[in-house]
């Protein structure tokens, strides 16, 4: 597939400066190095230039040389992916928003914001919270991530069990077609029955079919209070009933997260903090936001009581800023902990029905097991959406990786036997192409490659990801 | 256009029967006048077969029938839509669901719905509110429209404002092909970065790209307790106001609904009951959703004092059952009014920024005085999609007739100017098609049909739809 496409030569770095100005043309080693990966461990492919385009009319001149030159165009926004779908695995060009950052507008009476596709997340979230308002969606890179990035991958994250993913937020896109065009579809309305179907195709679409340049997107009341308890189990066995009686009592948390015991040390010693109950089978950590103290008070207490008949050790509150803070940055330190402390081999973000998470743990302990590999497992217990690890810890590197890809293999054949999926949020990208045929329908495939066709006949935007 | 297509013969008749069963192929004047309108307003076309499949294997057959005979073919739900959708503009076959109308699987431990195409949207709801769970869309029409519907149009509905649309509850979809071929996307899962984007562009696909059989749906725990307040205002003016004060004070209603003077007239009329405040200017109705009666004490007590600052008549509570029954079927009777006591001739579901309302509901008025055609406004004012009616009233026919186009073209133009869309929820069908390039980029249209060739290159499914 790559042998399509030419390599960059000096005329095409010539027309790229003439198009963003010279000092946004990078092509020194450094920067091949930072623009080769994203956050997906062991996947590199070095571009042979960097682009860094100021706005929308720059992006239509690029995409236009790319489609006539016939030239791969890879667009990357934080570069904080889990799939490659940053990573120019055909060579060619990186396009980055990252110079496109700006917060156009804050509509605090439509509870509206209308973003460049550069924007990092917690910065929106930080303007928006300053009047009273919140954007809810919080992947664990949000102080790097974009929301162009976020919306590429349709984002999710921990509050997604309450608040929904990227998808329930965006009302509004601007973009670049491969052929240069600039079109549009939504718009600062909370509903839309002309032109919604294009917004959401290409929400997902990993970068595949055009460049967001813009996006409108709507905000929620911020939350009068928030409150986050940390209940240790000795076993994973009773957490997918624990989890059910609490929805079962009309309680719907904003984030219900799970931390296995193997998780809680990679992070304690990473961190170099003691963490109570480190020692647990793991660790359910569940927030609730309400408008006031009283009735968060009210919730915990009756959630506290369900943990506990289901066999939790103790039930921890935090209300504090600090212990929130706390909490919530550990959370957010377990990929880079594990790539420190654990040697993390891979990622993968299944997803299942809520109701085959412990079947989906103990298959993974199996799988472990048979191969010698080891793993652990976090993440969205809220919403089926696990990621499981797979380690190195003390193994040799190459017995490691001998065991991988059938430990990988085995893993989403579990996922597809419990009725899931084998990506939940990270994306498909390149990472997980080869397993698609897993968990969805051959003819889907078919189609999805009929309308990447249609939008980049030329096949120059991210080529090689998802088909 | 309808010239490609030939007309129905007997042979194909012939096999319809073959592949559905005999009684279940309608060719009968009775039944082609049936099915030969949904409820737009003069807009009618009679097909010239009716046929009822009783599965998605039967679905396949009469697409393959219809793609290699090229013969039209238009999918019907509940025939409850409001801009054409279901009526078989170019004559041929009209394919209904209504004997696929299982709730195939009510899972409470996932809180998930697995129903078939033509269950009725109400079935649903009495279901899901048996076993704790709740399904929060609710079109006017939801006791004879049908989800396989509400997804093919991605429904609204008066809940909308804080539980959204069908869009934010489908989580997998089985369909047929135009071709025949079945295919599906998604699971019982509630994130998913593999197929998600085909569930997507399928919802609001208005029947032009896939025929839907079945259907995932995500429910949500029944709320605690409800009440609603009818609230009158001298004048439209304050409303907008208002509306965002209570969204400033962290409160997300349910619903937020606007009934004019006209629209609160023609209801009394047409349901031979006396309505307070009837002759207000206009009646707010907010409906609000909590854990306890004593939580929505505290909001509505909140909200009234909003609204008698912002110049309310008075704030009336309804929290008993047949109160907040009376209040919804009079909310739900609206249509029907108009049609039999106001002679409606359009009922046009345009959206705009919130903030824009009272300048939307100004024009209106404008465009009515201006060319002396009478209307009147109601509709879903928390997210700015107002039903903007258009009535004969004791106008002669001829000279409203001669009014409405010029009426509508103004409406969609003043629309378009507030930054709205001609169509908040209601669909573009046949009737909103010559307008959707006033608020719709025309590189959309294009690549909307370049998907529509992609799904359907015989374009026999529900062709004269959209573009």
């Amino acid at each position: 597939e790559d042998k399509m496409y030419r390599k960059i030569e000096n005329k095409d770095i010539q027309r790229l400066g003439d198009i963003v100005g010279k000092d946004f043309v990078l092509t020194d080693e450094v920067a091949k190095q930072t623009y080769s990966h994203d956050e997906t461990p062991d996947l590199k492919a070095e571009p042979e230039v960097i682009v860094k385009p100021a706005d929308s009319k720059q992006i239509s001149e690029i995409m236009q040389l790319a489609t006539a030159e016939k030239l791969p165009i890879t667009p990357r926004g934080g570069g904080t992916g889990l799939s490659g779908g940053a990573v120019p695995v055909m060579g060619g060009i990186v396009l980055t928003t990252e110079r496109m950052n700006k917060l156009l507008d804050l509509d605090k009476f439509n509870s509206m914001a209308v973003v460049e596709a550069g924007l990092i997340n917690a910065n929106l979230q930080t303007e928006a919270e300053k009047s009273g308002l919140f954007y809810p969606v919080n992947p664990a890179s949000m102080d790097t991530c974009t929301l162009g990035g976020n919306v590429a991958e349709a984002a999710g994250g921990a509050n997604a069990v309450r608040y929904g993913t990227t998808r329930n937020y965006v009302t509004g896109l601007e973009v670049v077609l491969p052929d240069g065009a600039e079109t549009k579809a939504g718009g600062k309305i909370l509903k839309n029955a002309t032109d919604n179907d294009l917004v959401h195709l290409i929400l997902g679409s990993e970068g595949t079919l055009a460049v967001i340049t813009r996006i409108i997107m709507r905000l929620v009341p911020k939350p009068g209070h928030t409150v986050m308890l940390i209940i240790p189990f000795d076993e994973v066995e009773p957490i997918s009933e624990t989890v059910q009686a609490i929805f079962a009592k009309r309680i719907t948390p904003t984030m219900v997260e799970l931390m296995d015991r193997k998780t809680l040390k990679a992070c304690e010693k990473f961190l170099g903090e003691t963490i109570q109950y480190s020692d647990a089978g793991c660790q359910l950590i569940i927030r609730l936001d309400s408008d006031s103290a009283d009735e968060n008070t009210k919730l915990y207490e009756i959630i506290g009581e369900i943990c506990l008949e289901h066999g939790a050790e103790d039930v921890l509150v935090a209300e504090d800023n600090t212990s929130l803070e706390r909490i919530w940055k550990m959370r957010r330190s377990i990929h880079e902990s594990l790539v420190k402390e654990a040697g993390l081999l891979a990622d993968e973000d299944v997803v299942v029905p809520r109701s085959k998470i412990t079947e989906l743990l103990r298959g993974v302990e199996n799988i472990s097991q048979k191969l010698e590999l080891p793993s652990c497992a976090f993440g969205h217990l809220g919403d089926g959406n696990i990621h499981v690890n797979f380690l190195k810890e003390d193994l040799e590197e190459q017995k490691a990786r001998a065991a991988l890809k059938p430990a990988l293999e085995e893993l989403f054949k579990l996922a597809a036997s419990l009725g899931g999926k084998v990506s939940g949020e990270h994306g498909v990208g390149c990472f997980k192409k080869p397993y698609m045929h897993l968990t969805t329908d051959k003819r889907y495939l078919q189609l999805r490659q009929q309308i990447k066709n249609t939008f980049d006949p030329a096949n120059i935007l991210n080529p090689g990801k998802i088909i």
